[in-house]
């Protein structure tokens, strides 16, 4: 859960003083969030979010988060807006952390993700590819192909304690999956970590896409990938074809996938689930167990990299 | 941190409709508590605590806590106004849980104890006292002298795991803390837990009191005794006794002490530290290290009983 770093009423009144949001009404933690500590601020001039960074985000990224947002905000998309100081600025130091307020979405993410919400998922992530398209800095993409690598390594020697077996099975889907992996699909920013916790919806519409803090330059049709290991398995980890075709049909008609990213889709597949059984595993290895937050099974991904793996080409997600 | 139990946006939906609150526009898990799931809540008419009771409160005890609060509100006490349904329940269930919406309340609790807050907050212990006094049916404390030495019981076997002697020093001071225990003071519904974090601030002034819980009936000056224990000691364990003046005065002033109360204190505040000493060692030594929640140093209890154990009067606390 996350509030990591404790905020006194006296260095967030400091802090407020740098912006013209007027006075505090209220300020509590957000359970919600991993990675970062997040709190929910109220002033006399609307709601807020107050995100204080937190180890493991490189505080050289965040200029370039904060400016995609900005960017995309200002390209309609329903996402946080940074709110600039009176400098100017919208990082600063909080707490002994980097720090920006942004502003308030509503809605609520699906707890149970339904059909309904799979079309809108695409239709948005595509508004996201097509409107990044505007902003020029890069971010290349940590978590990519390239640190699956490293990834492994740090993992491989304790891997089987998780399952018998494991670690020489990731070490030949990594292989089979870095050899088939496509090189020169379209590019562009992509959200990167776009799960149900990251979106909002208010009244059946999807109102806002939350949590940037992974996003990068990459594929896009990556990130597509992502989506649907994390929209469209069931609870028994059965994948839903039908959701799959509703989320993918969605995205294509406002920006269409080329020959090449439609056949990719099972290898972009098996690598995002991949990506996410490597952090996982390495979390569940490396953090201590008494630690403050709930590590997530990192088997959940083998259920679905072993559905990737067996898919025989982009038939097998609806399309 | 506090969200035991998720909520699935369906639910939800169907639990609002119980209600004439509006539509929901946002709902978000709040980090602080410990106890119970907290969510906070807003709909088009306005926003809203929602809470999951979580199984360390007894079910039965709901209705008791439920109309303290609707009275106290009533009184013009500035605390969580419980908001009935259509059906003129404010208590009713909700994903497995027992369930309520609250009023929200402005504020920021103080994250550092300032001498600035501790007369305020005398005053508004004094005036729950008072408040209280209209509110016909009792709770015994089930956390008061009676339920200390079972308490102990659960945890003495490994208690010196914690500190070397413990076992033996917590039974001295439970024995002499129980044969001074004063039975005849006033006696009210008290709020019983009213640390920093359940204690509004809004520009200097005290916006509001939370989390009733732990509320019974029993010795008012105990309820004094625990605001001793939680705002009058520095992060060094340091007793400040300008802080406990100005606590003492401000809640004498709005409900004068009787000269028993006042020479009680010693006893009282060593009853309350050896309360909170003996919930957190049997917490901490029976909790899973793999647990959800931060478990509280005990031994942050021992330095505060040997300073009222060492007292020789009201005057050590400034009175």
């Amino acid at each position: 859960m996350a509030v990591y770093t404790e905020v006194t009423d006296e260095a967030l009144e400091a802090f407020l003083r740098a912006y013209d949001i007027g006075r505090m009404i209220a300020f509590r933690g957000i359970a919600e969030g991993v990675e970062n500590s997040n709190f929910s601020l109220r002033t006399t001039t609307g709601d807020f979010i107050l995100t204080l960074y937190e180890k493991r985000v490189d505080p050289a990224d965040l200029p370039w988060f904060l400016g995609l947002m900005e960017h995309l905000a200002g390209q309609g998309i329903a996402c946080p807006l940074p709110v600039r100081g009176q400098d100017g600025a919208s990082l600063r130091l909080l707490s002994g952390r980097h720090a920006a307020i942004t502003t308030f979405l509503p809605g609520v993410w699906p707890r149970r993700v339904r059909q309904a919400h799979c079309a809108p998922v695409g239709a948005a992530l595509a508004g996201l590819h097509l409107a990044g398209a505007g902003y020029a800095p890069q971010r290349p993409n940590a978590l990519g192909p390239a640190g699956w690598p490293p990834l492994l390594e740090g993992s491989r020697a304790r891997a089987d304690e998780v399952a018998p077996g494991l670690s020489a099975e990731l070490d030949a889907a990594l292989a089979a999956i870095l050899s088939a992996w496509p090189a020169n699909l379209p590019r562009g920013h992509i959200h990167a970590d776009l799960f149900p916790d990251n979106v909002f919806f208010l009244e059946g519409r999807l109102s806002g896409l939350i949590d940037f803090y992974f996003a990068a330059t990459d594929l896009l049709a990556y990130d597509l990938a992502v989506c649907l290991n994390a929209w469209c398995f069931e609870p028994d980890f059965a994948f839903n074809v039908t959701k799959a075709r509703a989320l993918l049909r969605a995205y294509d008609a406002a920006r269409p996938l080329d020959a090449a990213e439609r056949a990719a889709l099972p290898v972009l597949c098996q690598g995002a689930a991949l990506r996410f059984l490597l952090t996982r595993l390495y979390d569940w290895l490396h953090t201590p167990a008494d630690a403050f937050v709930t590590r997530k099974n990192p088997l959940d991904y083998l259920r679905r990299l072993r559905f990737h793996l067996a898919a025989r080409g982009p038939d097998a997600y609806g399309v």
